[in-house]
């Protein structure tokens, strides 16, 4: 591309919203600042908002350092998000012409999306069809999931703080459990996000340490689940302790792919990825062993606050959400499109990582799952490994800038009414 | 009492956990132990454990002042917990006899009760049997529960910090909800804990601020839920907002008492003082909303972890559920029996508060409801009476000694294993 003047860039967040995401708006809307461009525009709801011409000037919304350090600190998506997939090019050409002379009337140079797997489908169609049509805008996919299952990156922003979150909640219910004797014995289950890869499941066991034993037993989806061993598993765990606690993932399954939660579930809800909503795994598993235990039972779902409880964000997460923005809004100015920023990591610890970028083509719709040999033998916890892995991306913290003893968050004026 | 040398304490810890419930075990050891008490004993789950002779010296736990300093920062009941109702005197004397042959054996001057409603039921037992034996040991209560149901106090400690934890986390699911865009709107309902008194689930109106409108509605248990006027009102707000967020008590019932989870749910749990356990309120209205209105909905219990949450504590709660705890120890050693220590306060902005003892017979057994007028008209939101009242018992933190990225609690070897 020929020199010439910087004009204009386009940032949008899309997929399930986390704590750390929008450091990584703040991020890219730095770097772009730093590197001259004009206007930084934020896409409402993703594409899909962008589609229907709704997008705003970050700058309205960024004024000064203080608002950036709000909004490092601002759970859920800043910006709106979607779950919306592209039709294929040749499905729909004409959506493509649509986005492409918004974009070209925008004077937009670089487009940045924050998202995970459907995500980054989004950035590789969009540089797929620039490349056939000539456009010299650069897309270019900044990672993020509480998930942490994408392709080719070390780890995603978003991962450390929800994993921060779940081994600190854990930690407490299990002392919680401690605390009441029952008869009969007492079997916490506890649900937590991930159809299907176990990664936040497995960070449950991050509670464990001198003053905890961590979850008696962790169940993955990455290994078939059968109800029955796990029944036998809670009456053997219960032999030895009177309060017993168990971390699954939403997303197990027998070795038919029938989903627990669909065995007691009577609602349904299917996103546009085609993905199942899932809930209810730990209430059914919880009526299942008073039956045939007949001890006490408590289920507890972490449901939404894990995604969204930036009050317990880790330090090294928000930071790298931040770099891992500048890195993608770094890339895109640099020229590259059709590419993701990933996360290297050098060593465990010290923890040091930096960034790269890789071709999004490799990444887009592919899934990276807890490896096997991470997970224990008998399938019902995870190994050292998974812990030196994790246990970095779960250091320090974000003090929340709190007022009036409630964490302030970024707003301006009218900024609900935009969503 | 004729003046003679100092000699042992007991104290125990009963009824549900709180956040703050350790802070006054510390306080109550360190204030004993400041004013010449020998052995400071832990009755291991409360009464219900004395009587099986299960108790530690405390000594052999708070060894030096960081121990006290991480007990403070321990949620959950530390010495366990017991939901024990003692039978009335005429009931089983021999009971009594037992109990004070024990206290007696183990020369105990002061005898300390951390627990709310139920606990003080058992003070005041205690020290009548006491009056009439002619035993010159003191029963001193010391307030505890999340509820802050108890008579005569401003408030409870435990309470505080409950309700940092609700508006911190409520805010949170609220910004989450604000990210996405459903076609049909959705409505997000929490259920909150609080069997007949809504000052938790008050609480959620500390996420109102300048960054956030708060809920849309409060459902408190002080007023009768009728499910047709609750479909009307979603029915309502979803036309003003695409994203509502309603709190829910988990004891809202019907005008003739039944209680809305009990509509929904299958199983029940009734616990020795014959409290029924509720669950699935918000998940039942969820149902009935998405099956009469046809918007998406979440339903999300806070569950645990209102009570658990040390993570995000009120410093103002726990220094007075350390403040209280010691105000109960100097009750008793200066010849206090048969009270316990309330808060009051003095006033709102700045606040101050003191304490001072009341008579327990005018306490135990009594329930102190959020005042109608606390109430807005129409019974689905708090005045700004109650906000004010709120927001003092939530300012400041406790920063939890952090450990490898997870906040520590206090466990000395072989801890568990008492329990």
């Amino acid at each position: 591309m020929a020199k010439r003047k910087k004009r204009n860039v386009i940032v949008g967040q899309s997929g399930g919203p986390t704590a750390a995401i929008n450091s990584s708006l703040a991020g890219v809307y730095r770097t772009a600042k730093d590197r001259g461009y004009n206007t930084v525009y934020g896409m409402l709801h993703g594409i899909q908002g962008f589609l229907e011409g709704r997008f705003i000037d970050l700058s309205d919304h960024i004024k000064t350092g203080l608002d950036a350090e709000l909004l490092k600190r601002t759970p859920s998506a800043y910006l709106g998000t979607c779950r919306y997939k592209l039709p294929d090019i040749y499905e729909n050409k004409e959506m493509y012409e649509q986005i492409f002379e918004t974009l070209d009337k925008l004077e937009i140079d670089c487009f940045i999306y924050i998202g995970g797997n459907d995500s980054m489908d989004t950035i590789k169609k969009l540089s797929d069809y620039g490349i056939v049509t000539g456009s010299e805008i650069r897309f270019v996919g900044c990672p993020k999931t509480i998930d942490n299952d994408l392709a080719l990156t070390d780890h995603t922003p978003g991962y450390g703080s929800a994993a921060k979150y779940i081994g600190t909640s854990v930690k407490e219910i299990i002392r919680d459990g401690w605390s009441l004797e029952t008869p009969t014995g007492q079997i916490t289950i506890i649900e937590i996000m991930g159809r299907d890869a176990g990664w936040l499941t497995g960070s449950s066991a991050l509670s464990k340490g001198e003053d905890c034993d961590g979850p008696d037993a962790i169940y993955l989806p990455e290994i078939d689940f059968d109800i029955d061993t796990f029944v036998e598993h809670c009456r053997d765990l219960l032999k030895k302790k009177s309060s017993i606690v168990i971390t699954v993932s939403e997303g197990i399954h027998d070795a038919n792919g029938t989903y627990i939660s669909e065995m007691g579930n009577r609602i349904e809800y299917i996103d546009a990825f085609g993905h199942k909503q899932l809930t209810g795994t730990a209430r059914y598993l919880c009526e299942i062993v008073s039956e045939k235990i007949g001890c006490k039972t408590r289920a507890i779902e972490l449901s939404t606050l894990q995604r969204a409880a930036s009050h317990c964000a880790s330090r090294v997460d928000i930071l790298e959400a931040y770099e891992v923005g500048g890195a993608a809004m770094m890339a895109a100015d640099e020229g590259d499109s059709g590419k993701m920023v990933v996360i290297n990591r050098l060593s465990d610890d010290p923890y040091q990582a930096g960034t790269e970028v890789k071709d999004v083509h490799k990444i887009a719709n592919d899934e990276r799952l807890v490896p096997r040999n991470w997970i224990t033998k008998d399938g019902t916890y995870v190994t050292n490994r998974f812990i030196t892995y994790v246990k970095p991306l779960i250091q320090g913290d974000v003090a929340p800038i709190v007022v009036d003893g409630i964490p302030r968050h970024l707003y301006v004026p009218g900024y609900q009414e935009l969503l």
